[in-house]
C-alpha cells in the first residue's frame, strides 16, 4: 500500500458544498505518483522511455467528501497481469471511506502502439504494494 | 441522445501529448448539462431543490485523444430505475470512438440523506434520450 | 481578435454558485488556442520546435459569471515586442464584461534557456489580431 | 505568513513537461485556505455568512516548475484596506522561487451586492500574516 494526503481546495467544492466527483480522478492520479518512481525513475516522460497508458478507471462514491479536512488516499496493487496491472484506491476522510475505485494500466510501447510485457523486476516492485497482503502475480 | 462539442485545451494534454484521463471526467460532466435542465430548470442548486447525487462513474479509454481537434461527446440515458438512472457516454474525435463510460446518478433528498423516487414526469423527459432508441423504464 | 465560446461546467461553479476564479485561467488558455496555429502549425509540441513560455498572467474579475449560459472569450494581441508579446482577453456573458486580463508570452529557446526574437512572419500573423485595430509593432 | 505544501500531479504537467501556468491559480487558492478559517470558521459557505469575493489575481512565472518534487507555497497579507485586502504568494521548488503573485480579495455582501468594511477583529487576524513583518493597516 502507498498513501497520499490531499487537502481539498475551495474550487474542489461544487455548488452543493461537496467535493465534485471529477476531483477524485485527479486525487487518485496524484496518489499513484509512486508508480512513476517504478516506471520512470528519473521523471523522464517525454523521451519515449515511459511506457504506461491508462485503459480504464472507475469510481464508487460511497460517502460525502467535504472541504476543510484532509483526505487520505490509500492505493494498492490488486492485480498484476502479463501486460497490465490494476490499482485499487480508497479515499478516506474523518475515518470514513468516501470513494473507492480501480485503474487498469497497460504497459505500452508508444512507438509500435502495442501493449508489451511488464518486466519481472517491475512486477516485483509492484507486488510490494499488493492487496490485501498476498497477491498472486498472474500471467495473463 | 444529447451531444456536446468540447475543444481540448493546451493544459488538457499530459506530458505525452495525449489528453489526460482525468479530463474525460470533466468533459463527460459538461456533456451531462442537459440533465440540469430537467432536474434544476432554473439553475437553482444551492436552495435545496436540486436532488441528484453521483453514485458511480467509469471510463474505458479505447483510443488516443489529441489536442488540436474538437471532440464530440454523445450522451444517452441507458437505464431509468425507480430512484436512480444511468447515463452512457462516448467521446468521438476524428471519426473514432476514444472513450466510453457510465455515470450512475441517484435521486436524493439531501435533507433526510436518502434516495427518493424519480417523479414520473422527469422519467418521461429522461426517456427521450434513451439508448439505443427504446428503453424499458424499469421499476427497481 | 479571435473568439472562443466556452460552456461552464457544473464543477466550474464554486460553493457560492459562481464560476471559480481559477477557471478563468483555463478558459483564457483555451481561447489562446489560435496562437498554437501560428507557433506550432502541426500541433507538434514535444519535439523541441515549440518555443513559447508564459511569463505573466493577470485577471480582473469585474462581474459575476454564472452556470447555465455560454461565455464568449475575446482575445486580442495588445503588444508585439522583439522577444515577447501580450494577449489581452475578455470574458463576456449575457452581454456583460465579467473578466478581463493579460498574458505575456515569451518566445523562448528551451535548449539554451533564453528568450529569442520573434520571427517577422509570425509578428505579421500576430498583428492581424491587434487591439484595438492598429497596433504599433514595437522593437523592445 | 502561512505555508502549504503541494505535490504536483502527473496531469499538472503540460506537454513540455512543465507545470502548466493555470495550475498555479489552483495551488495559490489552496494555499489561501487559512483565510477561510478567519472568514468562515465553521466552513459554512452556502448559508450567506461567507463574504469574500475575488477582485484580481496576477502571476509572474519566474522559474520552471517540474513534476516529481513538492512545492511550497508561502502566503502573506501584503495590504489590509477598509473593504479589501491583498494576499502576496510565492511558489518555491528545490530552493528556487518559481512563481509569485497577488490576489485582491473584497469583503462583500452578496445580498446587497456591495463591498462592506472588514471587521476590526478580522483585520487583526489578517495582520498576523503581514509581509514582511510590519504591515500598516490602511483605511482606504
Amino acid at each position: 500500500m502507498f498513501t497520499a494526503i490531499v487537502t481539498p481546495r475551495f474550487g474542489d467544492m461544487d455548488v452543493l458544498g461537496h467535493i465534485n466527483n471529477t476531483v477524485l480522478a485527479v486525487w487518485f492520479e496524484q496518489a499513484r505518483n509512486p508508480l512513476f518512481v517504478i516506471f520512470a525513475p528519473k521523471s523522464h516522460f517525454a523521451d519515449g522511455t515511459f511506457q504506461l497508458i491508462m485503459a480504464h478507471t472507475d469510481y464508487d462514491f460511497v460517502g460525502e467528501l467535504m472541504f476543510g479536512t484532509d483526505v487520505e488516499i490509500r492505493s494498492y496493487i490488486s492485480r498484476i497481469g502479463t501486460k497490465s496491472f490494476t490499482v485499487y484506491q480508497e479515499a478516506w476522510q474523518s475515518g470514513k471511506l468516501c470513494c473507492k475505485g480501480n485503474a487498469v494500466i497497460v504497459h505500452y510501447d508508444f512507438g509500435i502502439k502495442e501493449s508489451i510485457p511488464i518486466p519481472e523486476d517491475k512486477k516485483t516492485l509492484l507486488a510490494e504494494h499488493a492487496y490485501p497482503k498476498v497477491l498472486g502475480v498472474n500471467h495473463e
